[in-house]
């Protein structure tokens, strides 16, 4: 039961609350920090989000700049763009006010702008140098949990391939939880990224490669997240439900970071890069179908995970099927259902999703190509 | 079930390993530190440990300077000493080597040398205004936490009483827990500091402010402090209960310090400053005793602690039992009794405990004078 050596990165400063971002300006102040540069995308300004946040910065002499061209599944050039915005703006903080693509986005920009070296140059581990612009990291979305993590993933605009930035070097110098944020989410969006965090949750408490304070905090998200989740995707207007999940992920954020994710989000990836489904959608679907297969090793951790979710003590192949019905129920399995892969796509993206060691190696139970090509099979069919 | 709004502050890195603090020089200089000031006391330097970390420092060419006369409870006077020689010593890092007394005066040592303002006025909630030098902090015993808390429990010599600094801007740049610096503590601290770890859990879970951050950590917490306690104390050299002991006093502390000690904490307050009793004698002591009051508001809370200690599914009032057994078992009950107390005495720190409002306010339960005197003469008769 006693712990490897391990490192834990965490954010430094968390606020949350309902509302607590409308303080925004007078967080920066305390800080002294007068020159704010907003990153967002077009769906959060289309929700009005933006202008909520620009104009009392503006109206306190705090809005040094603003762009919301950040695309889903951000190309690595776009860090680039940001990051020259940034400089010639002179701004002295990075807010950014999105999902996972912008926050990831904003995230290695302000390295970039810090360190005036390309984004090219931090992707890897541990390629940062120090620390960057400080950043204000607030979330629009309650999944991804990327506010508390000091992961970025952007997109090869070449090979299409995901890349990522890893280094504690990029953790929000102050991250704001507001879920007031998600309660105009669409419901699609709602569901996908739910079923993310919930994953997040699971991957990071079964890792091989745990940490503590990963399996405490794990344990306490899919807490919220089991009494939320489908409830918020009946009832978009639940705002308990909305703050639940808004705590749930960021606790499934903070977890993973300091664990990690595991054979699903491997099997995620190659389907992801190849067919822009939404992420969420994938690693739901695909979230029984694995947890059957790790079910032999994990007999506690699922009955843990099972009575804290509020689902009651469980079998490991009843916590797998549990998570099927998740699925369906929140409308993710029509979603990859309406995508047709070819076995031979199959057979590579098996192979490819073996190869991510760093997601398969953490995983409780090894996973052959022919294990990976059954579960694309048996998901995708 | 949904928390209020709240804020989480956390140390962004922590090392944790048998061994990890053998960087140390290392450390420092991939963050570009060069003049390390270690701070200390006098019985972590009989016991070796100071020279083990300096000679290496100084071979390295990153010692500043070192200061080893941290007495217990510290007088608020001793930062300021210690902040003069960080300055003459134009060192760029503290490193705290000690237990609780001493990394609490390095925390504030550092906005001292920083500030240049006398520890005196850092007295009280969010006096930092900003940072001090970085820290590093290496704990020597496995009970207080404070390597990640942002609070320093300081005495005024004149009074005697206890004084706060408390701002997340003391919070330690790194902290680094290495289980092995304990293997040598002498059983009357292990026991005491240990059973301090397993109060800060208990009260951080139970506390009317408890975050979900603090919820998650003091659970896991005592997933490891319920497996080594006893058995630390009755086997020293058992290392497996030493690195368990150790992680969980570090998880115990961040989450206290995102949450809140209660009414123990309150009660051990008047009774430590008059009578010079270890904390964690103190606290131990009274930890049964409190939780017997508290019982009727903690029901599902025991229960959930209870199981996460290791002792199985338990009524309120026998998990309240079973800290008295623990308390006894490990000697800390024999070290009070010897404590005579008068009922004049008794009196008034029962008023005295009643006015310490932040501790008693997150207390799940009420605590009259009249309980306080009571519980008092129950542990002290």
């Amino acid at each position: 039961m006693f712990p490897r050596p391990f490192e834990n990165h965490l954010p430094r400063r968390v606020i949350f609350g309902r509302g607590s971002s409308g303080n925004l300006a007078n967080t920066l102040t305390q800080k002294d920090l007068r020159r704010a540069f907003v990153v967002s995308d077009e769906g959060v300004k289309g929700a009005g989000l933006v202008q909520a946040f620009t104009a009392p910065l503006e109206a306190a002499g705090l809005l040094a700049g603003v762009f919301t061209d950040v695309a889903p599944e951000p190309p690595i050039d776009t860090v680039d763009r940001v990051a020259a915005q940034i400089v010639a703006a002179k701004a002295d903080t990075v807010i950014a006010l999105g999902g996972g693509s912008v926050m990831d986005t904003a995230k290695v920009a302000s390295l970039v702008a810090h360190h005036g070296k390309p984004a090219r140059e931090f992707v890897g581990i541990g390629k940062a140098g120090g620390r960057g612009i400080p950043t204000v990291l607030i979330p629009t979305t309650a999944g991804t949990g990327s506010e508390a993590t000091f992961v970025s993933i952007l997109t090869d605009p070449e090979s299409g391939n995901k890349i990522g930035v890893v280094d504690p070097n990029i953790l929000a110098d102050i991250a704001i939880v507001d879920p007031a944020l998600t309660d105009g989410l669409p419901a699609a969006v709602t569901a996908a990224a739910g079923m993310d965090a919930l994953v997040h949750a699971i991957e990071a408490y079964i890792a091989k490669v745990a940490t503590p304070l990963a399996r405490g905090l794990a344990l306490e998200a899919v807490k919220y997240i089991g009494r939320s989740l489908e409830v918020v995707c009946r009832e978009p207007g639940n705002r308990a439900a909305r703050d639940g999940m808004a705590i749930g992920s960021h606790l499934a954020g903070m977890a993973f970071a300091n664990s990690s994710c595991c054979a699903v989000h491997a099997l995620a990836l190659p389907l992801g890069g190849q067919f822009h489904i939404p992420h969420g959608v994938i690693t739901g679907c695909f979230a029984g179908e694995m947890m059957r297969h790790n079910a032999p090793n994990c007999g506690t951790a699922f009955a843990e995970l099972s009575v804290a979710l509020g689902w009651g003590l469980m079998q490991p192949t009843d916590f797998a099927a549990r998570l099927d019905t998740v699925a369906k129920a929140i409308g993710l399995s029509a979603r990859l259902a309406q995508t047709p892969v070819s076995d031979e796509a199959i057979a590579t993206m098996a192979r490819d999703a073996v190869a991510i060691r760093r997601l398969m190696d953490p995983n409780p139970r090894d996973v052959t190509e022919a294990d990976a090509a059954r579960m694309y099979r048996a998901v995708l069919a």
